[in-house]
C-alpha cells in the first residue's frame, strides 16, 4: 500500500498516473499548496524540499517525481513500462529520465518560478523558455528520426516506457507557455497517444483536472 | 568494453571514476573543449546536447551522466554500489539521485554558465547561490542526522552508494564558490572520506588534476 501526498496538477501527476496505470492499491493525500501547507513543518518533516510529490514506500517518505517514477516502473507492471537492468535498452530508459530532468524539467519550472533567481523574472523566463524550445527541439528530432527508421513513436521507439509518462507529464506544463510542447509534431503525437490511454481519463477525473485534456 | 568520451574536471569525472573503482576495461576518448569539439558535427551525432560525458555502451552511445552512473552501478560490482530493485533502500537511492540532480547540479550549472539565461549573470548567481546553499544545508543535516542516530556517514546511511560519489563530483565543482559545499560539516567527513579512495587518487593522476585533492 503507498500514500501519495499530492496536488493536481503537480508534480506528483506523474506518480498518481503511474499508480492508477499500474493498477498498485494507494491512498490519497491532499496537501493544500494554496494555504502553503508544503511549506509547513509537518509536510517538511516527510520532504524537507517542501515541494510535492511525497510518498509513502514502505512506510517511509520518498521524494523526486522521477525517481518515484523509476522506482515504481521497475518493481511493479513485470517491466511493462521500463527495460530491467540487464536490458539493452537500460542506459537508453535512465538517459531519457534524467535528460528530462536535466533539459526541459529545470527550465520549466525557471519559467514558472523566475523569482527563485532574484534577477529580472522577464529576462530569465526569456532565456527558460530558449532552453525550453532547444529541448522540444532535440526531443521531437530524436522521435521523428525513430519513426522515419520504423522504430516507433515513443522515446524508446516502439516501446512505451515511464520515460514517456513523465515527459507527457512535463508536456502538459508547457501548454501556457508561448510555443507549447505539443506544437512540434513528434512531441504532439506523442501527447496525443498517451492522453488516449484510459489511466489519463481516470487520473484527471480524479484530480479535477479539465485543462490540455 | 566501453568507451569514455570525457574532459578533465567536467561532469564526465563520475563515470570515469566508476569505471576505475568498478575496474571495468574502458578506453578513454578526450574531448577538446577549449576547441569546441563538443560542439561540432561530430560530437553532436553522438549527444545532441553537446556536453560530456557520452559512454559508448554496447557500442550506442548513451549520455547524462546521472543516468550512467546508475547504469553502471546496477550491472557491475555485484550491488556493491547500488542497492538492487527489490531492495528497501533503492526508492531511497533512487531519491538522492535525482534530487542531486534537480537541487544541487542545477543551480551549479547557473552559476557556471549564468549567461544561459540572458539576464544579468550577477544577479543570476546570486540566485543560483542562494540555491545551491540551501540545498548544502539540506544534504549536511541529512548526513548529521543519520550519523547521530547511529546510522553511517553516506547518503544511504552505513552503505556507500552511487550517490555518494555523485555528490563527491559536486562538491569539487563548490570549491570556488563563495561557500564551498566541504564547509559544511557532514558534507566535509563524507568529501574527505571519498577522496581517501585509491580510485580518487588513480582518477586524478589520469585526469591530470591536482585542485581539492
Amino acid at each position: 500500500m503507498y500514500a501519495l501526498y499530492y496536488s493536481p496538477g503537480t508534480a506528483s501527476l506523474v506518480v498518481h498516473w503511474l499508480l492508477i496505470e499500474l493498477d498498485l492499491p494507494h491512498e490519497l493525500r491532499s496537501v493544500d499548496m494554496a494555504g502553503r501547507a508544503h511549506k509547513g513543518a509537518d509536510y517538511l518533516a516527510l520532504n524537507p524540499n517542501g515541494v510535492v510529490p511525497t510518498l509513502l514506500v514502505d512506510g517511509q517518505p520518498r521524494y523526486e517525481a522521477a525517481a518515484l517514477t523509476v522506482y515504481l516502473a521497475d518493481r511493479h507492471g513485470d517491466g511493462a513500462f521500463a527495460p530491467a537492468p540487464d536490458d539493452a535498452q537500460r542506459a537508453e530508459y535512465l538517459q531519457w529520465m534524467f535528460n528530462l530532468v536535466a533539459t526541459l524539467q529545470a527550465p520549466l519550472r525557471l519559467w514558472w518560478y523566475p523569482s527563485d533567481l532574484q534577477a529580472d523574472d522577464e529576462a530569465v523566463r526569456r532565456g527558460a523558455q530558449a532552453r525550453i524550445e532547444a529541448a522540444c527541439e532535440r526531443l521531437d528530432a530524436h522521435l521523428g528520426a525513430s519513426v522515419a527508421q520504423g522504430r516507433g513513436p515513443y522515446l524508446l521507439g516502439e516501446r512505451l516506457s515511464a520515460a514517456d509518462f513523465y515527459l507527457t507529464m512535463l508536456m502538459r506544463w508547457t501548454r501556457k507557455l508561448p510555443r507549447p510542447a505539443h506544437e512540434w509534431p513528434h512531441l504532439g503525437e506523442l501527447a496525443r497517444r498517451m492522453k488516449a490511454r484510459p489511466s489519463f481519463a481516470e487520473l484527471y477525473r480524479r484530480e479535477g483536472l479539465e485543462e490540455w485534456a
